[in-house]
């Protein structure tokens, strides 16, 4: 899964891994100046893949970065055949840049913007069964974490001294509120009703987090969108977490607060996990 | 001042900018995961060129990033001699970022670093005469802006915003406190003594930042490393900023306050604009 992918489609071209180069003066290099969305295509369509692209749509606006995403699922499919998985279950990078420019903080007025895509093949069980131990972290990231930008270095700190110790993801606290975590969307479930924070400029509003929230309804569970504070954590009857390619992972343990002592999955987790899988 | 400079030294190599290219996995390109610098060499010399690879190297530790910066003056002279501006006024660009790797969050174990630099002729007015106009902004930055990062995407859009209007600089407000500006620190003056926010975790501690403080020192005038309030701004006597390309740069006006309706400058700021212009 961490190797490169067999192609790169960079401007119009399609090229080996090796041969896919941008200018340093490319203003994603130079200052993290653009966005990027993940997707997955699952049985030969992009798992809820309108919504991906409305979100990379909402990111550039974010940004004021004007780029027509109109010609992007034709490129996409280039980009597929080219990595021999075409309709092969596969996850899809896509990153926008501002593009090319001498180094000037302000946005320059005329550069055109650099799209870079790869493809992997990539295999999703029907049910994540990973029970995720995760650790709290002070939210020190910007305060636009709703915008899918490559700006990512709190994002890499942060995941990086927590898998260090064994862990699958950190979750943020500001403020003493529970946001989310590095690279996932965080619920808790306390008496039937399930938990998360409101998508307000804090988080990342997750695909696979409207997808549960959606889900949720279905099943007839309540959700409300507010946020957990850390010190409610120990009263939760059931945590988890959504992400593309978490999709809905029962959190076992935060800090030193275990919700199982085995391999148990909480009631309305599992219920959910079960429903997502029934979605593809 | 703002067009590409001639060559570029990228990890050992002198090239001319358009050919000077990095791979679309170098982590500078997906994740803002690298630190940055800049310095101006002066008649000769760098202007406090110690304490600049001392910042870069506070940095690089503080993103745990390992890179041996003891050979760095060596490339430097390497690049400037190839730019034709050896010994001549110019501004020198690094940046280091974690080095080319699959896209994985978390730090990859093995990446060569990236190192790449460049140099322009820069010529530095003896004193900035600049009346600079400022605006404010709440500060939606990270929390560890004494990282100098390339994660700068929320930078980049403030002063996008406020140079569009004309202003020279945006200054950032964070729970009411003034922080920073969004390349320079920011520094006001009451009653003869001199404020300015500590340098913590949410300012980047400038050069020029240390240096005006040491001159403060120099002149007999006291300085306090405290912020100053947002409600405060307008009971200040005079304000000015501080940066490498900024020096010390007399504020005219921040939003609706104005400091001048003329083009004067507060003693305490000329006398420091006069002390750092000997310091050359």
């Amino acid at each position: 899964m961490h190797d490169y992918p067999q192609k790169v489609y960079l401007n119009g071209e399609i090229l080996n891994h090796e041969d896919a180069k941008i200018s340093v003066f490319d203003r994603g290099f130079l200052f993290g100046d653009g966005v990027y969305e993940v997707m997955l295509q699952i049985n030969g369509s992009f798992f809820y893949g309108d919504e991906h692209l409305a979100r990379l749509s909402k990111s550039l606006l974010a940004i004021h970065l004007e780029f027509d995403l109109a010609s992007l699922p034709d490129k996409i499919e280039t980009l597929l055949k080219a990595s021999d998985l075409h309709e092969k279950d596969s996850l899809v990078y896509i990153q926008i840049t501002r593009g090319v420019a001498p180094r000037k903080h302000a946005f320059p007025e005329k550069a055109m913007p650099t799209l870079m895509m790869y493809a992997k093949p990539f295999e999703i069980p029907d049910i994540n069964q990973k029970q995720a131990s995760v650790r709290i972290m002070d939210d020190f990231r910007w305060h636009r974490c709703d915008i899918k930008s490559v700006s990512l270095l709190a994002n890499v700190m942060a995941n990086t001294e927590i898998t260090k110790e064994g862990d699958y993801e950190v979750i943020f606290s500001r403020e003493g509120a529970i946001t989310e975590g590095s690279h996932s969307n965080i619920f808790f479930v306390k008496n039937n009703v399930v938990y998360t924070h409101p998508a307000n400029e804090h988080i990342l509003d997750g695909i696979t987090r409207q997808i549960a929230i959606e889900l949720c309804k279905d099943i007839g569970v309540e959700v409300r969108e507010e946020a957990i504070s850390k010190k409610e954590i120990a009263n939760m009857d059931e945590a988890f977490l959504t992400g593309t390619t978490t999709q809905i992972a029962s959190v076992k343990q935060i800090d030193d607060h275990l919700y199982y002592t085995n391999d148990d999955v909480g009631q309305i987790t599992k219920r959910l996990q079960e429903a997502l899988s029934q979605l593809k």
